[in-house]
């Protein structure tokens, strides 16, 4: 049975086909965000950690931790304040860390002070980015988000994005890092452009399971992007998805509609033993409300409403906008 | 591609794995609904009128029709009440109708004045069901619903009843009639009764689209028996169902939240053409709102907050308890 195991100082997650689902919380991410890249570059972390505490307490299994403020050199900033972004957030938190960048330096520089066993992403199938990554992760010793794309860019043909992943995975078994080790994505397309997106990637995920054997992720909320109501196609999205095998995703925990998706597709997988979340979160639950997190303490009240209304602007969006 | 043409006098809708998911109206059904029992019996059919006109509103494909009133000598009444019943519904909407009865002379008198081509719900494996029913699906040319269990009862061996399934479809073949009219219920367990009742079901509409080909139904809101907000759990078991192949559900479609579900997974399996229904339903769709479906003219005041707020105790359920 595959298992990806990451870890911070203090806790052990694992992920695999009979675990819970793995939610990856989005938040601190200034891809996107302005006001909040221009916190992190002022030195000021009251917006990360206040996502980070909600995140914790919206139910959030891991946090992702982005700190790519600039488009402009992020060689010589980025490494140095994804240290500080990480180094607050894991004091802040006991949850395992997914360190999150596109700069080679930065990730280093994070895992010399990662606490535990974070998680890197991401490499591509990119021959630079498999040969700057690769070696990291398997001298560090930790698992990767191998993104299915390549120089060519991200391919229409899930057969080619799936020769890709492959690719990917026996690149790291030449560098010493087993498959249980890789965290494949997909590469989710938006549904409004590609009517065919949502099928294609229920098959790639089985076929990543049955035939790769590995642990899968996806930037989630990019199926509803530029529909209305979104959060009620990223909902369904969810049990599709773990229907069809992926075990992690970065997304939004805030969102108390995909949260409840997430916790009723782990009843209906099997990995909500006794449904013991499932009673626990729901057992008072009157129509018409969301089990909504409990409220945080550490709050910055004229920036709450941007960070409690706002949907995931960057990141796998912006990413997959460039592709 | 297996296709099942039901249709009302006016109305054709096929039911298949490249269309919409089926969503077969359940509320016009005593069992259980005491107060709907008596009108009934009592010859008022308004709770039956304004069923009929909320479901259709509400967006269901097809309205199921019960008219089990009493579970003393059926045979002497049921068959005028199911076609006192059926005709004032397909007088009033223009669904395809299910003919629901456990009693075959119910059923034959309710063929003989349905207009269009009627699902029959339902034949089981059991020897005296399928001499009784079997012929009348063959000479008056419908599909009809097949549960898989036999005269041992309901087996807890998924294996069982698939078999129990493949020997429906094998006598129906013997009748003339063929797979594609054969709409297979492979039984829901309650999750929070059976831990792997949501994997046995995945697993089954694999077999039954694969290895059948035939397309499949359910009493949906069985799965979430004795568990809190029911809905929650609903509507993260369509979006499974349907990725898993499942092309139909009876099911309350006065339900915004598991309506929500049905419209998101439609889109995200590619039977939402564009997105068009998900666009036209949710494009002005704000945070906290349901869609809920137009209010309807035909109204009982003081039957209201029972029906809707109602959740289907009958039927299936029933059913289940006694198997």
């Amino acid at each position: 049975m595959t298992r990806t195991i990451v870890a911070s100082a203090t806790k052990e997650i694992v992920i695999g086909f009979d675990q819970p689902f793995c939610v990856i919380g989005e938040r601190i991410n200034p891809t996107g965000r302005k006001k909040l890249a221009a916190e992190m570059v002022a030195g000021n972390f009251e917006t990360v950690i206040k996502d980070a505490l909600e995140q914790a307490a919206a139910g959030a299994t891991m946090l992702d931790v982005n700190a790519g403020v600039t488009a402009v050199d992020p060689n010589a900033t980025e490494p140095a304040l994804l240290v500080q972004t990480l180094e607050i957030v894991q004091g802040l938190v006991d949850l395992p860390l997914s360190i999150d960048s596109s700069v080679t330096a930065a990730i280093e520089a994070a895992l010399k002070v990662a606490k535990g066993r974070p998680l890197v992403n991401s490499v591509t199938g990119e021959e630079e980015k498999l040969e700057a990554i690769l070696p990291l992760v398997k001298k560090y010793n930790v698992p990767v988000v191998a993104i299915s794309n390549d120089e060519t860019g991200i391919s229409m043909d899930p057969n080619v994005r799936f020769a890709v992943a492959k690719k990917i995975v026996e690149r790291c078994a030449d560098h010493g890092i087993p498959a249980h080790d890789v965290v494949v994505d997909p590469l989710v397309m938006p549904i409004g452009a590609l009517g065919d997106a949502g099928r294609q990637v229920f098959a790639l995920l089985r076929r990543l399971r049955e035939e790769l054997k590995v642990n899968t992720t996806c930037g989630l909320s990019n199926i509803s992007f530029g529909l209305p109501h979104r959060h009620g196609i990223n909902a369904s999205f969810i049990p599709m998805v773990i229907g069809a095998g992926m075990t992690s995703a970065i997304m939004n925990p805030c969102r108390p509609q995909e949260m409840e998706a997430v916790r009723g597709a782990n009843v209906l997988n099997g990995t909500d033993e006794h449904c013991t979340t499932w009673i626990k979160t729901y057992k008072d639950y009157k129509p018409g409300e969301h089990a909504a997190p409990a409220p945080v303490a550490v709050t910055s009240p004229a920036d709450g409403a941007a960070n409690n209304g706002g949907r995931r602007r960057g990141g796998r969006e912006a990413r997959m906008a460039r592709g």
